[in-house]
Protein backbone atom coordinates (compact mmCIF):
# COMPACT_ATOMS: atom_id res chain seq x y z
CA UNK A 1 0.00 0.00 0.00
CA UNK A 2 1.68 3.25 -1.10
CA UNK A 3 1.71 6.13 1.40
CA UNK A 4 -0.24 8.60 0.13
CA UNK A 5 -1.21 12.43 1.16
CA UNK A 6 -4.40 14.68 0.78
CA UNK A 7 -3.51 17.30 -1.83
CA UNK A 8 -6.74 19.71 -2.29
CA UNK A 9 -9.48 17.11 -2.51
CA UNK A 10 -7.36 14.09 -4.03
CA UNK A 11 -5.40 11.26 -2.37
CA UNK A 12 -2.26 11.28 -4.02
CA UNK A 13 1.00 8.96 -3.82
CA UNK A 14 2.93 10.61 -1.59
CA UNK A 15 6.13 10.78 -4.16
CA UNK A 16 3.62 12.70 -6.52
CA UNK A 17 1.93 14.85 -3.98
CA UNK A 18 2.74 18.51 -5.24
CA UNK A 19 1.48 22.22 -5.14
CA UNK A 20 1.56 25.01 -7.67
CA UNK A 21 4.65 27.06 -7.35
CA UNK A 22 2.56 30.36 -7.14
CA UNK A 23 0.96 28.77 -3.79
CA UNK A 24 1.84 31.45 -1.42
CA UNK A 25 2.71 28.66 1.27
CA UNK A 26 5.48 28.70 -1.33
CA UNK A 27 6.19 32.06 -2.07
CA UNK A 28 5.40 34.02 0.90
CA UNK A 29 5.15 31.09 4.04
CA UNK A 30 1.73 32.80 3.84
CA UNK A 31 -0.27 29.78 5.70
CA UNK A 32 -0.71 27.86 8.82
CA UNK A 33 -0.45 23.95 10.17
CA UNK A 34 -0.39 21.76 12.91
CA UNK A 35 0.67 18.56 13.99
CA UNK A 36 -1.55 16.24 15.56
CA UNK A 37 -0.42 12.85 18.03
CA UNK A 38 -2.29 9.95 16.98
CA UNK A 39 -1.76 7.77 19.27
CA UNK A 40 -3.67 3.72 19.19
CA UNK A 41 -5.21 5.57 15.23
CA UNK A 42 -6.51 8.17 17.66
CA UNK A 43 -5.94 11.39 16.98
CA UNK A 44 -5.30 13.08 19.91
CA UNK A 45 -7.19 16.47 21.48
CA UNK A 46 -8.09 16.51 18.21
CA UNK A 47 -10.60 19.90 18.38
CA UNK A 48 -8.25 21.85 20.55
CA UNK A 49 -5.64 21.56 17.58
CA UNK A 50 -8.32 22.09 15.14
CA UNK A 51 -9.65 25.15 17.08
CA UNK A 52 -5.98 26.61 17.23
CA UNK A 53 -5.56 25.66 13.51
CA UNK A 54 -9.28 28.09 12.97
CA UNK A 55 -7.47 30.46 15.27
CA UNK A 56 -4.52 30.94 13.22
CA UNK A 57 -6.24 30.61 9.98
CA UNK A 58 -8.38 33.64 11.61
CA UNK A 59 -5.65 35.97 12.57
CA UNK A 60 -3.81 35.63 9.32
CA UNK A 61 -7.55 35.88 7.74
CA UNK A 62 -7.63 32.76 5.26
CA UNK A 63 -10.64 31.09 4.98
CA UNK A 64 -11.13 27.74 6.47
CA UNK A 65 -10.88 25.09 3.59
CA UNK A 66 -13.41 23.02 4.56
CA UNK A 67 -15.80 22.90 7.52
CA UNK A 68 -15.15 20.57 10.75
CA UNK A 69 -16.76 17.71 10.08
CA UNK A 70 -15.50 17.39 6.56
CA UNK A 71 -12.13 17.94 7.33
CA UNK A 72 -12.27 15.49 10.48
CA UNK A 73 -13.54 12.99 8.00
CA UNK A 74 -10.67 13.36 5.62
CA UNK A 75 -8.19 12.97 8.56
CA UNK A 76 -9.73 10.04 9.13
CA UNK A 77 -9.55 8.53 5.83
CA UNK A 78 -5.90 9.28 5.11
CA UNK A 79 -4.67 7.49 9.12
CA UNK A 80 -7.33 4.50 7.70
CA UNK A 81 -5.56 4.35 4.04
CA UNK A 82 -2.41 4.54 5.26
CA UNK A 83 -2.72 2.24 7.92
CA UNK A 84 -1.44 5.01 10.65
CA UNK A 85 -0.83 3.45 14.45
CA UNK A 86 1.01 5.40 16.02
CA UNK A 87 2.14 8.75 14.33
CA UNK A 88 1.48 12.05 13.41
CA UNK A 89 -1.08 13.89 11.38
CA UNK A 90 0.48 16.87 9.69
CA UNK A 91 -2.28 19.33 8.32
CA UNK A 92 -1.38 22.72 6.47
CA UNK A 93 -3.58 25.69 5.11
CA UNK A 94 -1.74 28.07 3.00
CA UNK A 95 -4.18 31.46 1.44
CA UNK A 96 -3.85 29.27 -1.63
CA UNK A 97 -2.58 29.92 -5.73
CA UNK A 98 -2.32 33.56 -7.14
CA UNK A 99 -0.10 35.69 -8.82
CA UNK A 100 2.83 36.77 -6.97
CA UNK A 101 1.78 40.00 -4.84
CA UNK A 102 2.07 40.31 -1.67
CA UNK A 103 -1.01 41.85 -0.77
CA UNK A 104 -4.14 39.21 -0.23
CA UNK A 105 -4.97 38.32 -3.54
CA UNK A 106 -8.89 39.09 -4.45
CA UNK A 107 -9.57 35.71 -5.14
CA UNK A 108 -7.80 32.60 -3.94
CA UNK A 109 -8.74 28.93 -2.59
CA UNK A 110 -7.53 28.29 0.60
CA UNK A 111 -4.69 25.11 -0.06
CA UNK A 112 -5.41 21.68 2.17
CA UNK A 113 -2.49 19.23 2.58
CA UNK A 114 -2.28 16.34 4.57
CA UNK A 115 0.15 13.74 5.56
CA UNK A 116 0.81 11.02 8.12
CA UNK A 117 3.92 9.77 9.22
CA UNK A 118 4.55 6.61 11.49
CA UNK A 119 6.43 7.19 14.47
CA UNK A 120 8.09 4.65 16.67
CA UNK A 121 7.88 5.15 20.71
CA UNK A 122 10.56 6.95 22.14
CA UNK A 123 13.48 5.14 23.01
CA UNK A 124 14.74 3.45 26.69
CA UNK A 125 17.71 5.35 26.48
CA UNK A 126 16.28 8.47 25.35
CA UNK A 127 14.04 8.58 28.70
CA UNK A 128 16.95 6.89 30.89
CA UNK A 129 19.37 9.81 29.86
CA UNK A 130 16.76 12.73 28.75
CA UNK A 131 17.87 15.55 26.38
CA UNK A 132 20.34 18.25 26.04
CA UNK A 133 19.40 21.54 25.55
CA UNK A 134 21.00 24.47 24.20
CA UNK A 135 20.02 28.76 24.42
CA UNK A 136 20.28 31.11 22.16
CA UNK A 137 18.92 34.42 21.21
CA UNK A 138 14.97 34.06 19.90
CA UNK A 139 15.84 35.71 16.40
CA UNK A 140 11.76 35.41 15.45
CA UNK A 141 9.12 37.40 14.81
CA UNK A 142 6.58 39.64 16.97
CA UNK A 143 3.34 37.11 16.62
CA UNK A 144 4.55 33.24 17.40
CA UNK A 145 1.00 32.61 19.12
CA UNK A 146 0.62 31.95 15.11
CA UNK A 147 1.03 28.37 14.48
CA UNK A 148 2.71 30.08 10.48
CA UNK A 149 5.05 28.38 8.51
CA UNK A 150 7.29 30.93 8.89
CA UNK A 151 9.67 28.73 10.35
CA UNK A 152 13.24 29.99 9.38
CA UNK A 153 14.11 30.68 12.47
CA UNK A 154 13.46 27.72 13.86
CA UNK A 155 15.08 25.94 11.54
CA UNK A 156 18.05 27.61 12.22
CA UNK A 157 17.54 27.13 15.88
CA UNK A 158 17.36 23.33 15.70
CA UNK A 159 20.41 23.14 13.29
CA UNK A 160 22.07 24.90 15.70
CA UNK A 161 20.97 22.98 18.59
CA UNK A 162 22.15 19.91 16.24
CA UNK A 163 25.25 21.01 15.88
CA UNK A 164 25.90 21.72 19.63
CA UNK A 165 25.09 17.83 19.96
CA UNK A 166 22.09 18.94 21.60
CA UNK A 167 17.94 17.91 20.96
CA UNK A 168 16.39 21.11 20.83
CA UNK A 169 17.66 25.05 21.26
CA UNK A 170 15.56 27.13 23.96
CA UNK A 171 15.18 30.43 22.60
CA UNK A 172 15.89 33.23 24.35
CA UNK A 173 14.15 37.07 24.69
CA UNK A 174 15.88 40.51 24.79
CA UNK A 175 15.75 40.31 28.66
CA UNK A 176 17.08 37.05 29.00
CA UNK A 177 14.03 34.93 29.76
CA UNK A 178 13.39 31.71 27.79
CA UNK A 179 10.52 32.07 24.99
CA UNK A 180 10.60 27.80 23.82
CA UNK A 181 12.01 25.74 21.98
CA UNK A 182 12.31 25.59 18.29
CA UNK A 183 9.43 22.93 18.29
CA UNK A 184 8.67 22.19 21.99
CA UNK A 185 7.54 24.33 24.72
CA UNK A 186 9.87 24.88 28.02
CA UNK A 187 9.10 23.86 31.32
CA UNK A 188 11.40 23.68 34.84
CA UNK A 189 10.44 22.73 37.95
CA UNK A 190 11.54 24.61 40.69
CA UNK A 191 13.43 23.32 44.10
CA UNK A 192 10.21 24.13 45.63
CA UNK A 193 9.08 21.72 43.09
CA UNK A 194 6.46 23.88 41.75
CA UNK A 195 6.09 23.45 38.03
CA UNK A 196 7.04 26.76 35.79
CA UNK A 197 6.26 27.64 31.86
CA UNK A 198 5.82 30.76 30.16
CA UNK A 199 2.69 32.43 29.80
CA UNK A 200 1.31 32.00 26.84
CA UNK A 201 1.33 35.63 25.02
CA UNK A 202 2.50 36.54 21.49
CA UNK A 203 5.95 35.51 22.50
CA UNK A 204 5.28 31.81 22.19
CA UNK A 205 2.89 29.34 20.62
CA UNK A 206 0.40 27.69 22.79
CA UNK A 207 1.03 24.24 22.49
CA UNK A 208 -1.65 21.54 23.00
CA UNK A 209 0.12 19.50 24.83
CA UNK A 210 1.29 22.41 26.95
CA UNK A 211 -2.43 23.16 27.29
CA UNK A 212 -3.38 19.61 28.06
CA UNK A 213 -0.29 19.34 30.62
CA UNK A 214 -1.49 22.02 32.30
CA UNK A 215 -5.10 20.93 32.80
CA UNK A 216 -3.48 17.25 34.13
CA UNK A 217 -0.88 19.49 36.74
CA UNK A 218 -4.08 21.47 37.70
CA UNK A 219 -6.26 18.07 38.45
CA UNK A 220 -3.30 15.94 40.32
CA UNK A 221 -3.06 19.49 42.61
CA UNK A 222 0.51 20.07 41.97
CA UNK A 223 2.16 23.71 42.35
CA UNK A 224 1.74 25.48 38.68
CA UNK A 225 3.35 28.90 38.05
CA UNK A 226 2.69 29.94 34.02
CA UNK A 227 5.57 33.06 34.02
CA UNK A 228 8.84 33.75 32.30
CA UNK A 229 12.19 31.81 33.99
CA UNK A 230 15.57 33.03 32.87
CA UNK A 231 18.31 31.13 31.44
CA UNK A 232 20.43 31.16 35.16
CA UNK A 233 16.94 30.02 36.75
CA UNK A 234 16.60 27.04 34.17
CA UNK A 235 19.96 25.60 35.36
CA UNK A 236 19.88 26.36 38.56
CA UNK A 237 16.15 24.32 38.58
CA UNK A 238 15.74 20.96 40.00
CA UNK A 239 14.24 19.33 36.87
CA UNK A 240 13.53 20.88 33.14
CA UNK A 241 11.60 19.39 30.74
CA UNK A 242 10.37 19.62 27.39
CA UNK A 243 6.29 19.01 25.22
CA UNK A 244 5.09 18.74 22.29
CA UNK A 245 2.85 16.56 20.09
CA UNK A 246 6.02 14.35 19.16
CA UNK A 247 7.87 14.53 22.50
CA UNK A 248 4.48 14.31 24.98
CA UNK A 249 6.89 15.50 28.14
CA UNK A 250 10.47 14.60 27.53
CA UNK A 251 12.96 15.34 30.32
CA UNK A 252 15.72 17.70 29.45
CA UNK A 253 18.85 17.13 31.86
CA UNK A 254 21.19 19.51 30.38
CA UNK A 255 21.21 23.04 29.09
CA UNK A 256 24.24 24.33 27.45
CA UNK A 257 26.53 21.68 28.95
CA UNK A 258 25.57 22.19 32.69
CA UNK A 259 23.97 19.51 34.38
CA UNK A 260 20.16 20.14 35.51
CA UNK A 261 19.54 19.27 39.16
CA UNK A 262 21.67 15.93 39.62
CA UNK A 263 21.81 15.25 35.84
CA UNK A 264 19.06 12.63 35.87
CA UNK A 265 15.73 12.93 34.51
CA UNK A 266 13.69 14.49 37.66
CA UNK A 267 11.26 12.79 39.17
CA UNK A 268 8.02 15.34 38.88
CA UNK A 269 8.81 15.03 35.01
CA UNK A 270 8.97 11.57 35.13
CA UNK A 271 5.07 11.72 36.85
CA UNK A 272 4.38 14.07 34.41
CA UNK A 273 4.98 12.34 31.50
CA UNK A 274 3.32 9.40 32.84
CA UNK A 275 0.06 11.32 33.54
CA UNK A 276 0.47 12.41 29.92
CA UNK A 277 0.44 9.06 28.51
CA UNK A 278 -2.26 7.65 30.36
CA UNK A 279 -4.28 10.34 29.49
CA UNK A 280 -3.86 9.29 25.71
CA UNK A 281 -4.51 5.86 26.53
CA UNK A 282 -7.78 6.95 28.31
CA UNK A 283 -8.95 8.40 24.73
CA UNK A 284 -11.66 7.22 22.76
CA UNK A 285 -12.56 8.47 19.22
CA UNK A 286 -14.71 10.97 18.61
CA UNK A 287 -17.47 11.86 16.50
CA UNK B 1 2.93 30.53 -26.98
CA UNK B 2 2.51 29.45 -23.51
CA UNK B 3 3.83 31.18 -20.86
CA UNK B 4 6.50 28.95 -19.17
CA UNK B 5 8.39 28.44 -15.98
CA UNK B 6 11.70 26.53 -15.33
CA UNK B 7 11.37 24.29 -12.49
CA UNK B 8 13.94 21.89 -10.96
CA UNK B 9 15.49 21.15 -14.47
CA UNK B 10 12.51 21.22 -16.96
CA UNK B 11 10.45 24.17 -18.66
CA UNK B 12 7.14 23.76 -18.13
CA UNK B 13 3.97 25.39 -18.78
CA UNK B 14 2.84 28.01 -16.07
CA UNK B 15 -0.47 26.69 -14.87
CA UNK B 16 1.31 22.92 -14.56
CA UNK B 17 4.37 23.92 -12.33
CA UNK B 18 4.72 22.21 -9.59
CA UNK B 19 6.85 21.57 -6.42
CA UNK B 20 7.04 18.42 -3.80
CA UNK B 21 4.64 19.18 -0.53
CA UNK B 22 7.69 18.32 1.23
CA UNK B 23 9.90 20.64 -0.40
CA UNK B 24 11.20 22.70 2.41
CA UNK B 25 10.23 26.28 0.83
CA UNK B 26 6.38 25.19 1.79
CA UNK B 27 7.09 23.65 5.05
CA UNK B 28 9.52 25.69 6.65
CA UNK B 29 9.75 28.88 4.29
CA UNK B 30 13.45 27.29 4.22
CA UNK B 31 14.43 29.54 1.36
CA UNK B 32 15.76 33.25 -0.60
CA UNK B 33 14.65 34.33 -3.38
CA UNK B 34 15.64 37.29 -6.28
CA UNK B 35 13.50 39.62 -8.32
CA UNK B 36 15.66 41.17 -10.77
CA UNK B 37 14.19 44.00 -12.94
CA UNK B 38 14.09 42.78 -17.34
CA UNK B 39 14.60 46.27 -19.32
CA UNK B 40 14.69 46.39 -22.67
CA UNK B 41 15.06 42.24 -22.25
CA UNK B 42 18.16 42.61 -20.35
CA UNK B 43 18.43 41.92 -16.80
CA UNK B 44 19.32 44.77 -15.14
CA UNK B 45 22.08 44.49 -12.62
CA UNK B 46 22.16 40.71 -13.18
CA UNK B 47 25.48 40.06 -11.13
CA UNK B 48 24.33 41.77 -7.85
CA UNK B 49 21.45 39.95 -8.06
CA UNK B 50 23.07 36.66 -8.26
CA UNK B 51 26.14 38.29 -5.74
CA UNK B 52 23.01 38.73 -3.27
CA UNK B 53 21.43 35.18 -3.79
CA UNK B 54 24.66 33.50 -3.50
CA UNK B 55 25.13 35.48 0.27
CA UNK B 56 21.72 34.50 1.10
CA UNK B 57 22.34 30.82 0.30
CA UNK B 58 25.18 31.14 1.71
CA UNK B 59 23.83 32.44 5.25
CA UNK B 60 21.33 29.45 5.20
CA UNK B 61 23.99 27.17 4.17
CA UNK B 62 21.82 26.16 1.43
CA UNK B 63 24.04 24.90 -1.80
CA UNK B 64 24.08 26.77 -4.37
CA UNK B 65 21.49 24.95 -7.13
CA UNK B 66 23.95 25.71 -10.30
CA UNK B 67 26.83 27.71 -11.39
CA UNK B 68 26.63 30.98 -12.34
CA UNK B 69 26.95 30.86 -16.19
CA UNK B 70 24.46 27.97 -16.00
CA UNK B 71 22.10 30.01 -14.31
CA UNK B 72 22.27 32.80 -16.43
CA UNK B 73 21.98 30.84 -19.71
CA UNK B 74 18.60 29.41 -18.28
CA UNK B 75 17.59 33.19 -17.17
CA UNK B 76 18.17 34.62 -20.52
CA UNK B 77 16.29 31.10 -22.24
CA UNK B 78 13.32 31.95 -19.94
CA UNK B 79 13.32 35.55 -21.16
CA UNK B 80 13.40 34.22 -24.60
CA UNK B 81 11.02 31.26 -24.44
CA UNK B 82 8.55 33.76 -22.35
CA UNK B 83 8.95 36.82 -25.31
CA UNK B 84 9.91 39.10 -22.36
CA UNK B 85 10.27 42.66 -22.88
CA UNK B 86 10.39 44.59 -19.87
CA UNK B 87 8.78 43.09 -16.15
CA UNK B 88 10.86 40.90 -13.85
CA UNK B 89 12.82 37.77 -13.84
CA UNK B 90 11.66 36.11 -10.49
CA UNK B 91 13.79 33.07 -8.95
CA UNK B 92 13.53 30.85 -5.87
CA UNK B 93 15.97 28.44 -4.40
CA UNK B 94 15.02 26.58 -1.60
CA UNK B 95 16.84 23.70 0.48
CA UNK B 96 14.94 21.01 -1.25
CA UNK B 97 12.73 18.27 -0.37
CA UNK B 98 13.29 16.08 2.92
CA UNK B 99 10.96 14.13 5.05
CA UNK B 100 9.70 17.00 7.12
CA UNK B 101 12.18 17.61 10.42
CA UNK B 102 13.42 21.70 11.29
CA UNK B 103 16.76 20.50 11.36
CA UNK B 104 18.56 20.13 8.02
CA UNK B 105 18.39 17.14 5.96
CA UNK B 106 21.36 15.18 5.46
CA UNK B 107 20.63 15.19 1.62
CA UNK B 108 18.97 17.33 -0.45
CA UNK B 109 19.06 18.72 -3.59
CA UNK B 110 18.26 22.98 -3.68
CA UNK B 111 15.15 23.13 -5.66
CA UNK B 112 15.23 26.15 -8.33
CA UNK B 113 12.28 27.98 -9.60
CA UNK B 114 12.09 30.56 -12.39
CA UNK B 115 9.35 32.69 -13.80
CA UNK B 116 9.26 35.64 -15.65
CA UNK B 117 6.64 38.38 -15.55
CA UNK B 118 5.47 41.57 -18.16
CA UNK B 119 5.23 44.37 -16.48
CA UNK B 120 3.49 47.86 -18.08
CA UNK B 121 5.48 51.02 -17.24
CA UNK B 122 4.35 52.94 -14.09
CA UNK B 123 1.15 55.01 -15.49
CA UNK B 124 1.69 59.12 -15.72
CA UNK B 125 -1.13 59.48 -13.21
CA UNK B 126 1.51 57.52 -10.78
CA UNK B 127 4.16 59.65 -11.00
CA UNK B 128 2.16 62.56 -11.09
CA UNK B 129 0.33 61.91 -7.59
CA UNK B 130 2.94 60.16 -6.13
CA UNK B 131 2.43 57.55 -3.39
CA UNK B 132 0.63 57.03 0.07
CA UNK B 133 2.64 55.20 2.52
CA UNK B 134 1.38 54.69 6.45
CA UNK B 135 3.47 53.27 9.01
CA UNK B 136 3.17 50.49 11.42
CA UNK B 137 5.31 48.21 13.48
CA UNK B 138 7.55 46.13 12.81
CA UNK B 139 7.36 42.70 13.59
CA UNK B 140 9.80 40.95 11.09
CA UNK B 141 12.49 38.06 12.20
CA UNK B 142 16.32 39.74 13.01
CA UNK B 143 17.58 38.41 9.69
CA UNK B 144 15.64 40.70 7.36
CA UNK B 145 19.02 41.19 5.39
CA UNK B 146 18.46 37.70 4.69
CA UNK B 147 16.35 37.65 1.00
CA UNK B 148 14.24 34.79 2.36
CA UNK B 149 10.76 33.69 1.74
CA UNK B 150 10.07 33.74 4.85
CA UNK B 151 7.32 36.90 3.90
CA UNK B 152 4.74 36.37 6.41
CA UNK B 153 5.03 39.95 7.99
CA UNK B 154 5.74 41.36 4.66
CA UNK B 155 2.77 40.24 3.67
CA UNK B 156 0.26 41.56 6.66
CA UNK B 157 1.87 44.92 6.13
CA UNK B 158 1.26 45.22 2.80
CA UNK B 159 -1.99 44.12 3.42
CA UNK B 160 -2.79 46.52 5.79
CA UNK B 161 -1.33 49.91 3.41
CA UNK B 162 -3.84 48.86 1.10
CA UNK B 163 -6.87 48.75 3.48
CA UNK B 164 -5.75 52.04 4.09
CA UNK B 165 -5.57 52.99 0.82
CA UNK B 166 -1.82 53.12 0.78
CA UNK B 167 0.48 51.80 -2.00
CA UNK B 168 3.56 50.74 1.05
CA UNK B 169 3.92 50.22 4.94
CA UNK B 170 7.15 51.49 5.99
CA UNK B 171 8.07 49.32 9.39
CA UNK B 172 9.01 51.29 12.56
CA UNK B 173 11.26 49.76 14.68
CA UNK B 174 11.11 49.50 18.66
CA UNK B 175 12.73 53.03 18.73
CA UNK B 176 10.46 54.93 16.56
CA UNK B 177 12.74 54.48 13.19
CA UNK B 178 11.92 53.40 9.42
CA UNK B 179 13.45 50.10 8.56
CA UNK B 180 11.90 49.92 5.22
CA UNK B 181 8.77 48.89 3.14
CA UNK B 182 7.31 46.07 2.81
CA UNK B 183 8.87 45.12 -0.33
CA UNK B 184 11.02 48.81 -0.63
CA UNK B 185 13.44 50.77 0.74
CA UNK B 186 12.23 54.02 2.21
CA UNK B 187 14.02 57.38 1.72
CA UNK B 188 13.55 61.18 2.65
CA UNK B 189 15.09 64.46 1.10
CA UNK B 190 15.64 66.80 4.19
CA UNK B 191 15.23 70.51 4.34
CA UNK B 192 18.63 70.87 3.44
CA UNK B 193 18.62 68.53 0.50
CA UNK B 194 20.25 65.50 1.78
CA UNK B 195 19.29 62.54 0.45
CA UNK B 196 18.72 59.77 3.90
CA UNK B 197 18.23 55.93 3.60
CA UNK B 198 18.63 54.22 6.73
CA UNK B 199 22.45 52.35 6.45
CA UNK B 200 22.02 48.55 5.74
CA UNK B 201 22.33 46.19 8.75
CA UNK B 202 20.30 43.40 9.85
CA UNK B 203 17.13 45.38 10.19
CA UNK B 204 16.95 45.97 6.26
CA UNK B 205 17.06 44.82 2.73
CA UNK B 206 19.84 46.05 0.75
CA UNK B 207 17.80 46.55 -1.67
CA UNK B 208 19.95 46.03 -5.41
CA UNK B 209 18.00 49.45 -6.96
CA UNK B 210 19.38 51.08 -3.11
CA UNK B 211 22.83 50.35 -3.61
CA UNK B 212 22.37 51.15 -7.39
CA UNK B 213 20.86 54.79 -6.40
CA UNK B 214 23.57 55.21 -3.44
CA UNK B 215 26.06 54.91 -6.72
CA UNK B 216 23.73 57.24 -8.62
CA UNK B 217 23.67 59.71 -5.96
CA UNK B 218 27.39 59.98 -5.73
CA UNK B 219 28.78 60.34 -8.75
CA UNK B 220 25.60 63.24 -9.15
CA UNK B 221 27.53 64.67 -6.15
CA UNK B 222 24.04 64.87 -4.43
CA UNK B 223 24.53 65.28 -0.13
CA UNK B 224 23.64 61.44 1.65
CA UNK B 225 23.38 60.47 4.87
CA UNK B 226 23.39 56.33 5.24
CA UNK B 227 21.03 56.87 8.74
CA UNK B 228 18.33 55.99 10.19
CA UNK B 229 15.33 58.47 10.53
CA UNK B 230 12.08 58.60 12.46
CA UNK B 231 7.97 59.03 11.90
CA UNK B 232 8.73 62.33 12.87
CA UNK B 233 11.31 63.27 10.73
CA UNK B 234 9.73 61.76 7.71
CA UNK B 235 6.71 63.59 8.04
CA UNK B 236 8.60 66.64 8.19
CA UNK B 237 10.83 66.11 5.18
CA UNK B 238 10.82 68.05 1.55
CA UNK B 239 10.15 64.92 -0.34
CA UNK B 240 10.03 61.00 0.41
CA UNK B 241 10.67 58.08 -2.39
CA UNK B 242 10.85 54.44 -2.14
CA UNK B 243 12.68 51.88 -4.14
CA UNK B 244 13.08 48.18 -5.26
CA UNK B 245 13.17 46.59 -8.14
CA UNK B 246 9.75 46.90 -9.70
CA UNK B 247 9.46 50.28 -8.42
CA UNK B 248 12.32 52.15 -9.94
CA UNK B 249 12.45 55.12 -8.08
CA UNK B 250 8.49 56.30 -6.99
CA UNK B 251 7.50 59.27 -5.13
CA UNK B 252 5.55 59.29 -2.00
CA UNK B 253 3.36 62.11 -1.49
CA UNK B 254 1.67 61.20 1.81
CA UNK B 255 2.64 59.56 4.93
CA UNK B 256 -0.20 58.71 7.81
CA UNK B 257 -2.16 61.01 5.80
CA UNK B 258 -0.27 63.72 6.02
CA UNK B 259 1.29 65.20 3.23
CA UNK B 260 4.96 65.30 2.68
CA UNK B 261 6.66 68.41 1.27
CA UNK B 262 4.07 70.33 -0.36
CA UNK B 263 2.10 67.20 -1.16
CA UNK B 264 3.71 66.60 -4.65
CA UNK B 265 6.45 64.72 -6.07
CA UNK B 266 10.13 65.93 -4.95
CA UNK B 267 12.39 67.26 -7.53
CA UNK B 268 14.96 65.89 -6.41
CA UNK B 269 12.72 62.80 -6.38
CA UNK B 270 11.94 63.11 -9.93
CA UNK B 271 15.76 63.50 -11.24
CA UNK B 272 17.11 60.48 -9.13
CA UNK B 273 14.23 58.67 -10.55
CA UNK B 274 15.31 59.79 -13.97
CA UNK B 275 19.04 58.65 -13.18
CA UNK B 276 18.04 55.54 -12.43
CA UNK B 277 15.94 55.35 -15.84
CA UNK B 278 18.57 56.53 -17.81
CA UNK B 279 20.65 54.36 -15.74
CA UNK B 280 18.73 51.20 -16.98
CA UNK B 281 18.96 52.60 -20.76
CA UNK B 282 22.55 52.37 -20.94
CA UNK B 283 22.84 48.92 -20.00
CA UNK B 284 23.83 45.94 -22.41
CA UNK B 285 23.87 42.47 -21.83
CA UNK B 286 26.40 41.18 -20.51
CA UNK B 287 27.91 37.79 -21.29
Amino acid sequence: MPRLAYVNGRYLPHGAATVHIEDRGYQFADGVYEVVPVFNTILVDEDMHLDRLDRSLSELRIPQPLSRPALKLICRELIRRNGLTNGILYMQVTRGVAPRDHKFPKKSKPALVLTTKQMKPHSEALLRQGLKVVTLPDQRWARCDIKSVSLLPNVLGKQAATEAGAYEAWQVDREGMVTEGTSTNAWIVTDGNRVVTRDATNAILNGITRLTLLDLIRAEGYALEERSFSVDEAKAAREAFITSSTSFVLPVTQIDGQPVGNGHPGILTGKLRQHYVDYMQSLRQSA
